[in-house]
């Protein structure tokens, strides 16, 4: 993979070529593991909310709205959920947990202040729905393994890398994805189906995830890689 | 804290006003925790080397090295390390850990090409070398945490918060950031003494961290906010 | 505290002169922690089903019940409980998690067959019912610290130390117990409220806990120690 | 496997009818995993000091040793690391971290007394020399999962069991077998490889590991099985 062909991504109108330069020593080909599982972070009702429109124009009546952003990956998210299901891919969700008894208000995943919501704020959208033998996980942090059993379901699949979309990328998708290479796991991102409530996080945040922990990848990439080496699933 | 006040920050120059707009829920007043520790991120002398120049200027003979941006930060660091000496804070040092029979090179920070390098490369600089009492973590993932017994030293010693220098913004202090605030830590970074190779992915990331997950502090309001609280250190 | 109150446990009728004197090496001052937890773990229905009878008498119809040795605790077990309620000790319980989106079937806490259970079988018993400001852990594992942000909670609240009650003695509570020593955590557990199915396993574990993790206590020091040395709640 | 042959361990002197009735439920086939790795828990000289006598005729000058136990276990547990090496099984060691800038006094194992110990201590005894390619995990807690990079290290290599060896069966080894199996890996310990100070917590902690969290077999079995179903190395 040429240098070129690396960094064509949704960042190269904002990094410059001083810093290009400055990241040469992380080129290196990118690919999807042999036995990955798809990671679906967060694509739950409440970050649809108000239609899609710029988050700005949301945030006074939509607090945790990503607004057109989250609309704009819907349908290429439609695509990966399709062939990974057509692939035997196992699915994980993440989702907020809720239950009042574990104290959601006291541990939650930003700083963000919190809002009431109602019981379908945090149901994953109709469009992505879980099925049979998908796995959610419930989470009150950023990232999809902190407290939470995700490593053991991982474990115990044999699992050994995670295709990732969701959002949002400079959340909950970028703390997954640090704490996935950190536990050994190789993390393919796909680029048209993370997104994010700021275009400028949005970019630096895949920017970082690409060159320091996990590979980017088109969703036209990730098809070819994943209909060329079809990951094996014996167990 | 107005929020004029809240966003004065190094990002001002690339963030638009419509996301500071969509990110007006996270606005709220910064404070230091109450028993803080100094959490010192790998301030080795890999990062110092060629001198301060640009990054892409030494890329080809000093893959690591953060240049200009590592010299820029090592006075302000001087200041933030004799302040916290001054009130008893304990000091945490990161460095990498280097011995060969635990694998570094299989289990490493980031995806950045892998160099050989001599026994001092990874020992703390001496402007900010250890003395008896401090902690030195060596790991091998970009977390401090991350395969390290450090939360085992904060809880002992009944810590409640981390005041964060060192490198690199975008890499080890983010990583270490975001497992600090999901384990419960009230996080500070002091802004001039972090750095990165990027001055695009350390002005965003320290947006991203100061929104979601800590509390970016310049020097001068760290020095007033220690001033004013002196931490308890009963314990 | 002499080597012999040091010994005065349940296990001295079955850990021979010669063990006690290999264990001499572990002989100490037991206490409270500063800042107290109390953590309640498992005191679910399920392990009284079948009344006050031996466990294997029950094992056929109730696979999970601990039967005498769990209604034995009861008493005590609210003592605990009114003790820590007039101190404001902070209350965690852990139970099982039960959603079965999150596949409990595949991640269970250990290898016992699994059987069928109704909506009531892991809700506290009536005895030890959850206040407001009680928070219950869902877990997976025998600890309830793994795949749980109990963590994030104690570090929260500014504890530093748990008083354990619960089951089973070689089960969740051991687990558990462990798991808070490594992170750093002052661990107390109260002789008469904690059981197990096996007297044999009960025994042995609290020996092994005493020595090499964790303060056992009776109830009667556990009641003088935190008279004694009442918690400070600042926070 | 019959419950008489899955019950025919060192417990079955001390464990009473009652006892096996009312553990039933945890009958099940044993096995190996298909990719294990070798863990070889804390194998170095400090356990061996003082000879093959009995640990209470050796704990005053020799606070650590295992004695007569750690002697019984040198060479079944030579054979068996011949066969983890004839099979290319990879081979983890765990030892003690002795760093003093990581403040190995402070965290530390369990509660035993400190001792002054010279450089040798903690190095892995000759019998069971580390070669190239084999893995150190330097820990300071007795679980050799807690503080360190461990997992990363199975992930990386595609490794779904442990086979365990080594001591002490109710300090280290059952830590690191409890995380094992919590992390969801299929954990294996050969009965005559592994040992304690005490035979009493010995036997109980194998009754415990064995019917909750991990496959106890004898060194025979463990053979056996390894040759049937040889491990698939592909990765």
């Amino acid at each position: 993979m040429t240098i070129a062909k690396f960094e064509d991504h949704c960042w190269k109108d904002i990094v410059t070529p001083e810093i290009l330069q400055t990241y040469t020593p992380y080129h290196r080909e990118t690919y999807i593991g042999q036995r990955p599982a798809l990671l679906a972070i967060d694509l739950y009702n409440l970050v649809y909310e108000g239609g899609p429109k710029q988050p700005h124009e949301l945030v006074k009546s939509h607090k945790s709205s990503c607004g057109i952003y989250a609309y704009n990956a819907i349908k290429p998210t439609q695509e990966l959920f399709a062939l990974a299901r057509s692939l035997k891919i196992p699915i994980f969700y993440t989702t907020t947990e809720t239950r009042k008894e574990v104290d959601p208000d006291t541990i939650s995943a930003t700083n963000r202040e919190r809002i009431e919501v109602d019981d379908k704020a945090y149901r994953i959208r109709e469009e992505f729905k879980p099925e049979t033998g998908d796995i959610i996980i419930y989470k009150e942090r950023a990232s999809g393994f902190f407290g939470t059993p995700l490593v053991a379901h991982l474990t115990q699949r044999g699992i050994d890398s995670l295709i990732v979309c969701g959002e949002t990328t400079s959340g909950c998708v970028r703390a997954s994805s640090v704490d996935a290479y950190s536990l050994g796991y190789h993390v393919s991102i796909v680029e048209e189906c993370v997104f994010d409530r700021s275009p400028l996080s949005h970019k630096v945040n895949l920017f970082d995830l690409h060159h320091k922990y996990s590979d980017v990848m088109t969703l036209e990439e990730t098809k070819e890689n994943l209909k060329r080496e079809r990951p094996r699933r014996e167990k």
